[in-house]
């Protein structure tokens, strides 16, 4: 079937709630808005060049930088544009391999993304890098006292997320850092922070963090936009090359109206982080409570309480499949993703969910909801309304036999 | 003087004319139009998830692959989308090494973009290839039987312009082609399309190009897409790795409003390309006979007529710095780069005009101007009162000395 066919035969239905922001954020109304004038109006110009349009562009460049770096407790000049977190990550361990007068050893974690663990495998086939991933515990935790048997004088680079994308596990990212330099001070530390950022307080002195990576479209900015904190006097080289532009380490001109999107997405995450927080966390809840309750066999994957993030939902609907939940759901107009491989493209499921002792076909049925604070509690109630109907109908005609 | 200052100096103009197209196009209502219900309404999910704004998001990913490759004379399955032209052209000649099984020779042009000449400075740094650049005419042309002694068995990749950047030459590429093919029948000719894409007709079948690269903004789309068309058949590695997502050599998800916003950039750009390459001909004329009549001491940098892309107008106004001349005609409004080194952040003036034999003092006063088909006979008229005036007044205060 087509998708166009398929958008056909969907319909549109009465109401909407999308939790796909692994996937893809929405962009709110107000943030539209900021983006707007500098499309055609004012700043539309190229912030290298000395004209008024290049100077207003100048402007909303550097105001970003200035307001990116206050919320993480930076400078302006530690903060690099790139294109998307993705790139971020991929110039954070690229960059610094290029730059690097020797070749060394990577230490990670198995359960990153896939913009660290594919960009670790091609740094290895490249340019001959070792890299180590340290296991997790069932909760996605990286051990202390595990993590520092990995790190010795060979450890130039390690990353490890500040709270993982799919399960929402914390980590404790200082007791990590002062492991590592316990072990080697030399070492420098990145965190993909990417689904932390605007979610739960981060200071890089506190963290101790020497890079750090942010997503526009992970705070609900417009796509187009990623971060990399870089703490003065870490060395990285460009991984793409071209004109010089306002940001030595990103080539091309610099896309001004979606920084301009970005800067008031962080604005609107930041001005009152606490209660957006309280809020989320209120969201992330009654969504997990209300589908324990309603529905049996269910597995809740990542951790409980203080130790996941406050937006981050994850069940395992054992018995089904991940694909036919997120079609059914989508039907009722609950938009989710899943772990499994039919619905990412992936050839396997959730590395993630294996990673937590998952065994496949409970990987396969998991379905991953992001709240923001833009969703509401009718929200909530309109999904829990859905979702035991919807898991009683795929369990119904399912081939899956359950083991009770 | 900070931004803010030189800002709040300058005022607001009573006319505003934006000719620096190069660094940075402007984008107009009706593409952003077109965006708007992509951020939050429709398709604003990731293009490679099973659900309603994922389905749609794939079907605006599609169409834009299907428009563009009619727009070339390519198939939807010849089209990648990358971040950018500087992107596209960085997969096109790095994408290329990391995919071949041998060492081989890319020759190049002396006049390339920087998103060219840099990136085969690193492949030679990184990956120990060869390149060699083909000197040029003093209108810019690359002479084929010159071009010719360059090939050999070892060439395995040539990048070529269709049209430069900053003169405005139009490359006969179908020669180049065919000359590159009569001494290594093997080779991979690349072009960068980037000012040729919706200023005249392009057919890769004609050309016989087997890689071409396009850029949204140059095209008045928004910034954050470029094209790379790449011929059935033809191998290439990404060169950032990340999540697999719709578009298998551009890890992390598809920019899906930027998207459609290029796709009606290309509509607007394509629906009458006759009628718009005559009206931005006749402007680019008005523009560049009004300058020869109304100031002494100029000199037009590339070919006139045929040979000249219909959007480019490039002048060295002699005793003066570009670097003033771009603030003055600011100051009136009037919005143009320079090839000085001062106003392009370069550390040495336009190596284009330099290799076409101007000599420093005249690339320093060069001026670029390009047209669209939004600009009007009274924008020209409005450039050709300033001109004059802005010229004679630097000239005044000007410490350079004619020789005259």
């Amino acid at each position: 079937m087509s998708v166009r066919e398929l958008l056909r035969v969907h319909g549109q239905p009465k109401r909407e709630v999308y939790f796909d922001i692994e996937n893809s954020g929405f962009v709110p109304d107000e943030v539209v808005e900021a983006m707007l004038p500098y499309f055609n109006r004012r700043g539309y110009g190229n912030p290298a060049i000395t004209h008024k349009p290049g100077w207003e562009a100048y402007e909303v460049f550097y105001e970003t930088k200035e307001l990116v770096a206050k919320t993480i407790n930076a400078g302006p000049e530690e903060i690099v544009f790139t294109h998307s977190g993705t790139e971020a990550n991929n110039l954070a361990l690229m960059g610094f391999v290029l730059a690097s007068k020797k070749k060394g050893k990577i230490v990670s974690s198995i359960i990153e993304h896939g913009s660290v663990l594919f960009v670790l495998e091609e740094i290895s086939k490249r340019y001959g890098w070792k890299y180590q991933l340290v296991p997790v515990d069932e909760e996605g935790l990286v051990d202390p006292s595990i993590f520092a048997t990995f790190i010795d004088r060979d450890t130039l680079l390690i990353s490890i997320q500040l709270v993982n994308h799919e399960i929402g596990t914390i980590q404790d990212i200082k007791a990590l850092v002062d492991v590592a330099r316990d072990r080697n001070p030399d070492v420098v530390f990145h965190t993909d922070a990417v689904d932390a950022y605007g979610r739960m307080e981060i200071d890089v002195e506190r963290l101790g963090v020497d890079m750090l990576t942010i997503s526009s479209h992970k705070i609900l900015g417009p796509k187009g936009v990623g971060v990399l904190y870089i703490k003065e006097g870490v060395k990285l080289e460009p991984i793409m090359r071209g004109q010089l532009s306002a940001e030595k380490l990103w080539p091309g001109v610099e896309n001004i109206p979606i920084i301009a999107g970005f800067k008031r997405a962080v604005e609107l995450a930041f001005d009152d982080l606490g209660s957006n927080i309280e809020h989320m966390r209120d969201l992330r809840d009654r969504l997990m409570k209300g589908i324990i309750d309603s529905v049996p066999d269910v597995i809740i994957n990542g951790p409980v309480g203080d130790r996941r993030v406050c937006d981050n939902v994850n069940v395992s609907f054992l018995y089904v499949e991940g694909e036919a939940i997120t079609i059914e759901l989508s039907m009722r107009g609950i938009y989710v993703s899943s772990g499994s491989a039919c619905t990412s493209r992936y050839l396997e499921p959730s590395h993630v969910l294996l990673a937590i002792g998952r065994r496949h076909e409970e990987a396969h049925g998991s379905i991953l909801f992001k709240v923001t604070r833009y969703h509401t509690v009718g929200d909530i109630e309109y999904t829990l309304e859905q979702i035991p109907d919807a898991i009683d109908r795929l369990r119904k005609i399912s081939s899956w036999k359950p083991s009770r």
